[in-house]
C-alpha cells in the first residue's frame, strides 16, 4: 500500500505479468469481441502529463530512445509480476445518503420484499428523510468515504447520482455534496440528477405535478449551475410511468444535459420511445423484452447491469447478460452503490457476481467494467482502455492472472492505483 | 490501521458503541436464543495477561478501583464509537494449496458443474498435483498469506485442513505447512487431517485400500507427531461411502483425535451412524434429512454451513439454516476457504450471505461465527464469547451498529484486531 501522493511528470509501471489494454479502443465491445481484452504479457506502461505515453511489451518499451536517455526523470513502479488494467469505472452509484437502512435489511430477512418495505414507509423514502435532515458538509463527507472505498478496490471513475433529496434545495444540496467530495478525490466523478427517483410523500397522488417541478424547476437550475452531466429517471412500477419518464428525459435534452434511465428492474418498459431521447445507458434491465434487446444491438445506448442489487435483495435470478451479449448489445456492469439495495463499493465483487451468477467470462466482465463502462458515461475518448493520449488511470492487482480479479471474492487484491498519471494513496 | 505489534500486559478498549459479549457463554446458542448476542451499549473491555479481565458498561468499568489506581499501566485503544465483538472463528478452511483453479472457474462459467469438472481431471485432483509438486516452505507461505487475509477481515481462530496431498508424505507436509504458518500468525490455528478428501488417482477402483492406508498409516503417524487435532472425512457421492467414512472416524477416535465430517453437500448421508463417533461438527448440510436434524437438536455436534461454496458454484439454493435453527440444532458458519469452490477469506462476507440468502438475522449470523463456531472447534471454554478469564480475542469494526457488519458487503470494515490481549498489525 502506497501512503503518500507523490507528484511525478513521468511514471513507468514495469514488470507487469499481464497488461490489459482493451486494444486501446474508443467504442463499446460487443458480442464475441467483448471477450477481447488486449492482453500483453511482460508489459510496461509509461505515463506523462497525466496521459498514457506508451503501453505494451516491456522489452520494446525499454528500448525507446527517449526513455533510455531520460530514465532519471522517470519515477518507476515495480509491479512485481502483478496484473495491470485500466482503472475500473463504476457507471451507476447513489452515494448521497445519510446512513445505512438497517431496518429494511432486517425486515427483508423476515420476509418482506422491496415493494412491501417501500409501502411500509421504508425504502427510498426513509433515505429521503435522512438526506433532507443532513447538511451538505455531512453528506459530502459520506460521499468522499464511499469514493475512497471504491478507489481502494480499483475504481478511478464514478458516476454519482442525487435522488434522495426530492426538493429543489435538497437535490441541489446533494449535487453540491457530490461536487465537494469530487474535488477532494483523485479520480473523476460524473454527477447525475436523479430527482425523478421516486414520487416524494408530499406529492402522493400528484405525481404529474412533481414531474412538472422536476422538468420546469430542477433540471433548468441544475443545468444553469452546471451541477450535473446527466439526468436519470426511475421508470418502473412504484416510481414513474413511461410517459412521465419521457417528459423528464425530454426536459434534460432541452437543457443540453445527457440522459440515462433506470428501466426493467421489476417490470418491462418500452425502450423504443425512451431511445428517442438518446440515453447514454439503460440501467438494471432484469426484465428487458427481446425486441428491445434488438434495438440496443443496433444503437449506442449501453445496457448497465447491476447484479449487486439482485444479490442484496436475495434474488435467485440475475440480469440475463448472456442474452444481451449474444444479441450484440453493449453491456456494462456497475455496483449500484446505495443504502437500500446494494451497499457495496466493490467493482471486483461485481466482477465475481457477473462470472459466478451471470456466466460472463472474466474477460467479458473486465471489458464491461472498463471500456464499455466508459461508453456508458460517454467518456470513451479519454477512459476505459490503454492507448497513447488517453488518461493514465491504472489499477494494479496483486494477482498473476487477470482471471483472479473475478475469482477471489470479498478479498481486496488492489494494491496500487494510478490516477491521471499519479500514484494515489490507498490508505485514506 | 495499526502497523506494529505492541506488547502490553494491560489493554483497555474504550468508547465502544456496541459491545457484543454473547453473554460470555460456553455452550452453543440454539433456536430463538441464537439471536441473543449480549449487546452492551457504551461499553469497554479490559484485557490482561492475554485474557478478558472485564467486559461491560464503560461507566461501571472506569469506576473499578484497581483500574483507577493502575491507569498508567494500561494501554488504551479509543474505539471511537465503533462496534467490538469476539474475534470471528472460521471453523472450516482448506488453505494448503499451490494456486487458484482458474481453468475450473472458466469451465464452470461455460456450463460444467462441480462433478463434471472433477470427472474431467480438474477439481480437487488438480490441486493434489499442485500440492505434491510444492515444497513445505512454499505451501506454508501460501497458508500464512491466507491467514493474514482472514485476520484483516476480523478472524482470529482458523480451522485448517490438509487434504490435497493424499499420500502419507504429502499429508504430513501439508500439516507441517499449517504448523509453520500458525507459528508466524498471531491467532490460533486448529489443524485437521483430511486425507480422506477424495480417492487419489493412483487408488482409482481401490478406494478401500486407500481408506485402509488412511486408517492404518496416516492417522497413527499424524497422531504420534501431534500434527492434527481432528480427522475429517468427505462422505458424499464422488468421495467416500458412509461405511468408509465410519472407518476413518473410528480410526481417529482410536488414536485420540477428534472427528468431524463433510456431509450432505450433494447427497444425504445417514448421520445417526456417524454420530456414534462423536463428531464436533457436520459440515455443508445442504441436503440433510429432517430426521437427522432432530438428532442434531438433541446433541452437541454443530452443523457448520458453508454458503461461500454455494455462492461460488453459482447455485441458486443455499443451506437451509432456518430449518436447522428452528429445530434447535446448533448452527455455525465458515468460509470453506479453498481453491475449487470457495476462494474467499472473508467471514464478514459469509455473514452477508447468511443474512441475504439464508434469512438468518445479523445477530444469529454473529452468534454462528463466534460462540457456535467455538463450539464446533470444542474451544468454547476459551473462545467465542467475552467473559472474565476467556481469551482476549477481539475484533473492532468501523460501524456504529453491529448489523452493518453483515449489511455492507465486499467492504472490509475491520479496523483493528486484538489477539490474546495484544494489538496485532493488519497491514501484513
Amino acid at each position: 500500500m502506497i501512503n503518500k501522493t507523490r507528484p511525478s511528470p513521468y511514471l513507468l509501471l514495469a514488470n507487469i505479468s499481464q497488461l490489459l489494454t482493451l486494444h486501446g479502443e474508443n467504442t463499446p465491445r460487443r458480442g464475441r469481441d467483448l471477450h477481447e481484452i488486449g492482453l500483453i504479457k511482460d508489459a510496461a506502461v509509461l505515463c506523462g502529463g497525466g496521459k498514457i505515453l506508451a503501453a505494451g511489451s516491456q522489452r520494446e518499451l525499454l528500448r525507446d530512445p527517449w526513455l533510455r536517455s531520460n530514465r532519471r526523470k522517470v519515477q518507476e513502479i515495480d509491479c512485481e509480476g502483478n496484473v495491470v488494467l485500466p482503472g475500473l469505472i463504476d457507471c451507476h452509484t447513489h452515494p448521497v445518503f445519510a446512513g445505512p437502512r438497517l431496518v429494511d435489511f432486517e425486515k427483508r430477512i423476515g420476509g418482506a420484499d422491496y415493494e412491501e418495505i417501500a409501502a411500509a414507509g421504508g425504502g427510498i423514502r426513509s433515505s429521503v428523510a435522512g438526506v433532507r435532515g443532513a447538511s451538505r458538509g455531512e453528506l459530502s463527507k459520506k460521499v468522499l468515504a464511499a469514493l475512497n472505498a471504491m478507489l481502494e478496490q480499483g475504481t478511478s471513475v464514478v458516476e454519482a447520482k442525487s435522488g434522495y433529496g426530492l426538493t429543489l434545495e435538497d437535490e441541489i444540496k446533494s449535487l453540491e455534496a457530490i461536487r465537494d467530495a469530487a474535488r477532494q478525490w483523485p479520480g473523476e466523478v460524473v454527477p447525475t440528477l436523479l430527482a425523478a427517483h421516486v414520487v416524494p410523500q408530499e406529492y402522493a397522488g400528484k405525481a404529474d405535478d412533481y414531474v412538472k417541478k422536476v422538468c420546469d424547476q430542477m433540471i433548468p437550475l441544475v443545468a444553469k449551475k452546471k451541477l450535473a452531466k446527466y439526468v436519470d429517471v426511475f421508470c418502473d412500477r412504484g416510481a414513474f410511468t413511461q410517459e412521465q419518464s419521457e417528459k423528464v428525459l425530454a426536459a434534460a435534452r432541452k437543457h443540453n444535459l445527457g440522459t440515462r434511465a433506470h428501466v426493467c428492474q421489476f417490470t418491462a418498459a418500452k425502450l423504443g420511445p425512451l431511445l428517442e431521447h438518446q440515453p447514454a445507458s439503460f440501467d438494471h434491465m432484469d426484465c428487458v423484452q427481446p425486441e428491445d434487446i434488438l434495438l440496443l444491438a443496433r444503437g449506442e445506448t449501453v445496457a448497465v447491469l447491476l447484479p449487486g442489487a439482485n444479490y442484496f435483495l436475495g434474488h435467485k435470478e440475475f440480469p440475463d447478460a448472456r442474452r444481451l451479449i449474444d444479441a450484440g448489445a453493449p453491456v456494462a456492469l456497475a455496483t449500484d452503490y446505495n443504502p437500500g439495495t446494494s451497499p457495496t463499493p466493490s467493482m471486483p465483487f461485481v466482477l465475481s457476481l457477473a462470472c459466478t451468477h451471470m456466466k460472463m467470462t472474466p474477460a467479458e466482465a473486465i471489458a464491461a467494467t472498463t471500456i464499455n463502462a466508459a461508453c456508458a458515461l460517454q467518456m470513451q475518448d479519454r477512459k476505459g482502455s490503454l492507448k497513447t493520449g488517453k488518461d493514465a488511470d491504472l489499477a494494479v492487482f496483486d494477482v498473476k492472472d487477470y482471471r483472479e480479479i473475478a475469482y477471489w471474492f470479498a478479498w481486496d487484491r488492489c494494491v496500487e492505483m494510478v490516477v491521471a498519471g499519479r500514484i494515489v494513496g490507498l490508505d485514506t
